[in-house]
C-alpha cells in the first residue's frame, strides 16, 4: 500500500510545496540588490506576521539561538530574571540565563499546567530585571497567559522587559505585541510559517534596545545591534541562510494569499485554523479515551494527550509511523512513554485532522485495544468543525 | 482556515514530490550519453511496471496519442475493427477507426455497465482485424474483462489484435500481458505513475510488429516503427519531454521503493492500494446513501456515484472544491450533473480516502441536505482498510 509520510510535529512542520520550489531556485549570493531587495521585503512581511511596529531581526539559527541573543544582549552577570517555567523550553530560559551568569528566579508550574498569575505578581519584585517565558511550552502543549503577565510587569515592574518564546506561539496565537508591551518575541522558521529549520526572528522593542545598550555580556554572532545596522539596509552582520529567506517570503506569501493578499488577515486565519483543528483533535482523542494532558490551558500549537495507565506512548508513536507513515511526538524526558504530541501548526488543514483521527481509531483498537466504535473519534471532531465552520 | 489543494480526480493525480523534483533537476540535452543512459533505464523499468516481454515505447503525447498511434499504425482504411465501448473513451476509440477510414464495428453496453462475453464472442468475425477497448472506463468508472476477451480472441479469431487503452487501468489493475495476448497496452504519465500528462507509453507484441508492415496508413510523428528503431539505441524519433521522463523514472523508483527496490512487486502493491481504496470509498459513499454507478464491475482506478433523483452532482464538485479545496470530477456528456467520480489510482493512499470520506459527510448533509450521522462514512471505509489489512 502507499503510505504517504505526513509530519503532524510540532516542528518540524509540513513544508509548504511554494516554499520548497522558492528555496530550490534561490540561487544568488547575499551581498547583491537582488538578495538585499528579497531580505527587505521578507523584513517588512515579518513585521505583519508578527503585528508590531518594532524591529524584526532575522537570524540563520534555530529559535534556540533567539533565545539565546534574547538573554545575551538583554541582561549581565548577576542580575535577577524571572523564569516561568512548566516544561522543557521554560528549562532552556533557566538554563540560558546561568548560562550567562545571570541569578534566575524560578517560577514553576508542574508539566500540563500554566502558572498562577497570583504568583506571578508576588514574584514580579523590583529587582527582576526580565521576565523569561513560553506563549505555548511545546513539550507539555501548554498555553500560557502572556497577556495577564504583560499587564501584570505594567502595574508592579514595569522596569522590566518581557521576552516571551513564541516558537510555537506564533501563528497560533492571537498577540497584540505592542499593545499588551512585549520586548522580544521570538518565532522559529520550522513552525507556523512553513519551511524548514534554520531561521530564528524575533522582534525588539525600543525598550529592550535601550536595555541593549547596558548588557555586559559577551555577544558576537548574536549582537542584535549588530544586526539592526545591518538588516535596516537588507544586509546582514555574517552569511544569512539565502534559500530559508526565499521560502520564508513564498510562505509569507502564501499565508496573505489565504486572506486575498491581507498577511495580517491570513495571520488572523492561521491562527484560527490552529485554534479550530486543536478543538476538533482534542474532541476526537477525548472521545477515543484519552486524557488531556493540559485540559485547562491547551496550546493550539499541538495537542498533547495521556495514553492509559499501563500503556506507553511510545506503541502509538511506533505503530502510527509503521502503519500510517504518520510522525507524531512522543514525550519528552520525563514525560517520554507517558504522553504523545499532534501538531496543528502551519500548513495543516481540517482534512488534516479527520486523516489523522482515521489513523488513530486503528491505533486505539489495535495496539492500545482501546474499545473503539469506527467513526467516533472523526465524528467528535466533524461537530468541533461544523459549529465552527457555521459561525 | 488553510485549505490544501488534494487532487481526487482519475487524471491528472496527484504529483508525487520525488517525481517533481527530478524534473526540476533534468538540466540536460536530449541529444547526450546522459539522457540516453536515462532513457533506457526509464524504457526498462516501464517493461517491468507494464509486465511484459514486448518492446515498450515512450511518446510525448497524451494517452490519446497512443491511441491514435495504435489505430494509424495497425490498421488500413476499409478494414473492421471491433470497438467495445461502454463511455467517453470507448467512443473515442470509435472517432479514431472512423478518422483513419476503418470500418467500426461497434459493440456498447451503457453506461456504468460492461460487456457481456457472449455479445463479444459473436461479434468476433474473421474480418475483424483489431479489437479497441479500454481496461478501465475512466467515465464511468467501470472495468472492462481483458482477460475474457483476450481468451475469446485466441479461441475464435486468433488473427485479430487485441488493443487495450490502459490509461488508468494500468496500476489500478493486474495484467498479465504477455500471457493474457494483449497486443498493445497504453499508458500516460498523468495516472497511476504519479507525474503531469505529457508522456504516453505503450507495449508493442511482435504480431503487432508484423501488422505494422502491412498498415497503409499515413504517420509521422506516431510512427512507432521508427520510434522503435531509435529506442532501442536510447534514442527518440523527435524531442522527447525530457523532465517527464526524469521524473517518470523517480516515480517508478519510488514505486519500486515501496516494495524494497522490487518494482514488479511495488508494481502489485500499488494495484491492491488501488483496490483497497476503491472497496473502502465504495464502501463510505454506500452507507452516505449515494448510489454506485457501476455496481457490477467498478474500476480500482475510480468510483462513480449518483447523486439522488432531483440533486446535481455539479453541486458536490463545486463545494467540496469551495470548502476543502479537494477535487473531483463531474460525469462526462450526458452524465454531468448525475455522477461525479472519485479517484484511487497512483500517489493516494488510505489517509486521502478517509480524508475525502470526512469532508464528503459535511457535503452530504450541508449541500445535499442527505441524512448524515458523522462518522458513519468513515467508519464504513474503516471496516474495508481493516479487513484488508488483517489478511
Amino acid at each position: 500500500m502507499i503510505r504517504k509520510t505526513r509530519l503532524f510535529t510540532p516542528g518540524p512542520t509540513p513544508l509548504l510545496p511554494a516554499a520548497q520550489f522558492a528555496m530550490a531556485a534561490a540561487d544568488m549570493h547575499h551581498r547583491t540588490p537582488e538578495f538585499r531587495a528579497l531580505f527587505q521585503r521578507v523584513l517588512a512581511q515579518l513585521k505583519v506576521f508578527v503585528g508590531t511596529q518594532n524591529d524584526v531581526l532575522l537570524l540563520s539559527s534555530s529559535g534556540t539561538g533567539a533565545m539565546e541573543a534574547a538573554v545575551a544582549n538583554l541582561t549581565s552577570p548577576g542580575e535577577k530574571v524571572l523564569v516561568l517555567t512548566a516544561g522543557k523550553f521554560g528549562e532552556r530560559w533557566r538554563d540560558l540565563a546561568k548560562a550567562y551568569g545571570c541569578e534566575p528566579v524560578v517560577l514553576s508550574a508542574p508539566y500540563g499546567q500554566t502558572f498562577d498569575l497570583a504568583d506571578v505578581k508576588k514574584a514580579l519584585t523590583p529587582e527582576i530585571k526580565a521576565v523569561l517565558m513560553q506563549a505555548s511550552e511545546t513539550s507539555t502543549a501548554v498555553n500560557h497567559d502572556v497577556q495577564g503577565v504583560a499587564k501584570l510587569i505594567k502595574e508592579v515592574a514595569p522596569e522590566a522587559l518581557l521576552v516571551v518564546d513564541g516558537i510555537t506561539g506564533l501563528g497560533t496565537t492571537h498577540f497584540d505585541v505592542d499593545g499588551w508591551g512585549i520586548d522580544v518575541l521570538i518565532g522559529g522558521s520550522q513552525k507556523a510559517v512553513m519551511i524548514p529549520p534554520g531561521l530564528a526572528y524575533l522582534s525588539v522593542s525600543e525598550k529592550a534596545w535601550a536595555a541593549m545598550e547596558k548588557s555586559k555580556n559577551p555577544r558576537y554572532y548574536f549582537d542584535l545591534r549588530k544586526e539592526r545596522k545591518n538588516q535596516v539596509k537588507g544586509e546582514t552582520a555574517y552569511t544569512p541562510a539565502v534559500a530559508l529567506v526565499a521560502g520564508l517570503g513564498a510562505a509569507l506569501d502564501y499565508i496573505a494569499g489565504q486572506a486575498n493578499g491581507n498577511l495580517e488577515q491570513g495571520r488572523i486565519a492561521l491562527v484560527n485554523n490552529a485554534i479550530v483543528n486543536a478543538a476538533a483533535t482534542r474532541a476526537g482523542l477525548t472521545a477515543l479515551g484519552f486524557t488531556l494532558f493540559a485540559p485547562t490551558s491547551p496550546s493550539a500549537a499541538a495537542t498533547a494527550v495521556a495514553v492509559p495507565e499501563g500503556m506507553d506512548s511510545s506503541d502509538v508513536v511506533k505503530a502510527l509511523k509503521t502503519r500510517f507513515a504518520s510522525v507524531i511526538a512522543n514525550g519528552q524526558g520525563e514525560m517520554k512513554g507517558k504522553i504523545f504530541r499532534v501538531a496543528h501548526l502551519g500548513f495543516f488543514d481540517y482534512l488534516d485532522t479527520i486523516a489523522f483521527l482515521g489513523a488513530m481509531e486503528h491505533i486505539a483498537k489495535d495496539t492500545l485495544k482501546l474499545p473503539v466504535e469506527w467513526g467516533q473519534a472523526v465524528a467528535a471532531a466533524q461537530k468541533v468543525y461544523a459549529e465552527a465552520a457555521s459561525k
